[in-house]
């Protein structure tokens, strides 16, 4: 294989929600739509009032169909809530909103799977039907369950992450289900078949976003086998999460709040991480871990600051591959 | 008992949708909260998206807590669409309209069904939620539906009413479930206890709202236990129904779209049938069948149309108690 074969391919992108989902729609600006190949964390998805909700796959969803709203950075714009004020006024559970328009996708995604369509089937069908043209892969089929440890007791993820709005101490996870999941088995298809150039780890929370991707059985195992570079970028900046409860989860586990630890956690599986300016002084920290380091602007508000942060993404592939 | 005591109980009003809970409004402003017993049909419930739908249930519940949409008469007034607009978008099954407040009520009795709750313990939780003082009973927690029979094969019923609209001529009915059905025992030890008075067949739908209840194994039987009369209020007023496919089905199936036909398919179970006064030259050939008759206004447009209609009612089953 040329150097210039392995910078072929396709990136495939591990994410969780609205940070990653930030950067995904940078790739799925900057690439052609086979380019890109997005892996969503489902660990956080749940059963509620008998609803499949996938909070991740909605997020990146509606991200990359435009339709998201921008303020919340989940959920859709031009939203309405009148099934949750009747909701509530039928003693109903109300702790996790759901927008009218929302609920439409954890309906119809409820319906199919119970029709006997895969995760997978259900994902690919109404993205198709949004207008993605990327595609967006859940990590498993299987169901895989987020326990946050607390001194009060185990949480279900979106217990802790919603109803009590991260307010636990946290001392550790668990992710019930996760032993026995296979991964995807259109990732293992497309990294069998060489089809994967380089992994791209975005800016989403390490704990609970990308560690159950990375656990899956197998699939450490099969990202080693990428010709390209493992990137992470660094969800932490600055000594904070742009979003989500990253920050307060490594300080209450003891970590440092820094890029540095992030690296340190993601370090014998990545290459290379993306970090912010701001966090320029820890790049030898980081190179100390055997990763390669690249300084950039994180932090994306504009959709011109997600396609450059893939871009930098891709110039690390390219640099990787041109050795 | 003297004449008195037979005047007292409760008067149970059978009903279908919309045009038998207007009656029962009427009903429930005349009367104490404990002097009325409603059952309504749920031969038209379906499950849709997932859902358990029980259209007769709702419309009289949103109808009695103040909360329907007039000008439809179901569904919610100030009621919003996003949810069936989103789910086009996706693809989904659009026929059935589904407010999005009304989604509420959907998504919480089907979790509570699933839950392990009853279909009365479900619809009693949700009215009181609403704020509903007068008992709403599905006739039946067992399942039954409704089958249209048509030239061109079987309907389920919610695929002719509403995705079909109608259209396609009727040549019969079955009731899937009817034979293996319990009445609601509720119904049956109110009936067991003397505690019912009199029994109103509200202006439904005679083969669609009607006789699945009283199809219901043992409660015709029951119903003929009842002191004072049974009384049925025509839904046919001037050779047409006031809402929905009745005179239709009647035309169908090659009777006369009149009150008598009414009273005819009611003959052996009515003492007695109410009738507008467009039909008062009916009441001779209603009184041949062996009923009393009484003509009044029937038609229901305003609150005190609904209340004077439920005191004609009482006026008879007073009339029939003082015999």
């Amino acid at each position: 294989m040329t150097s210039d074969d392995r910078s072929k391919g396709m990136v495939m992108v591990l994410s969780g929600g609205v940070g990653g989902a930030k950067l995904v729609l940078g790739f799925a600006n900057l690439l052609e739509p086979d380019g890109v190949l997005v892996v969503a964390n489902t660990a956080d998805d749940f059963h509620h009032l008998g609803l499949h909700i996938a909070p991740d796959i909605d997020t990146i969803v509606y991200t990359l169909s435009g339709k998201v709203d921008r303020d919340r950075g989940w959920g859709l714009k031009d939203e309405t809530w009148t099934f949750m004020d009747a909701l509530a006024r039928l003693g109903g559970e109300i702790w996790f909103n759901l927008g009218d328009g929302d609920l439409a996708m954890h309906v119809e995604r409820t319906r199919r799977l119970a029709a006997g369509a895969s995760l997978t089937e259900v994902t690919t069908g109404l993205s198709v039907a949004l207008g993605l043209r990327v595609r967006v892969l859940p990590m498993s089929d299987d169901p895989v369950s987020t326990i946050v440890s607390t001194p009060g007791g185990p949480l279900a993820f979106q217990h802790y992450f919603v109803r009590d709005r991260c307010a636990p101490r946290v001392d550790g996870f668990c992710f019930r289900g996760l032993e026995q999941a296979q991964p995807n088995p259109i990732i293992m298809q497309n990294l069998d078949a060489g089809r994967i150039a380089a992994v791209v780890i975005a800016p989403s929370n390490p704990f609970v976003s990308i560690d159950p991707i990375l656990g899956l059985p197998g699939l450490r195992e099969a990202l080693f086998g990428v010709p390209g570079p493992r990137i992470a970028v660094s969800p932490i900046v600055g000594g904070a999460a742009i979003k989500g409860p990253a920050a307060k989860m490594m300080e209450e586990l003891g970590m440092p709040v820094t890029a540095a630890a992030v690296a340190r956690h993601y370090a014998g599986f990545v290459d290379a991480m993306i970090i912010d300016r701001l966090d320029e002084d820890q790049a030898d920290d980081i190179r100390s871990l055997g990763m390669e380091v690249v300084v950039t602007q994180t932090v994306m508000r504009s959709l011109n600051d997600r396609k450059a942060l893939a871009a930098d993404c891709m110039a690390l592939v390219k640099a990787f591959a041109g050795r």
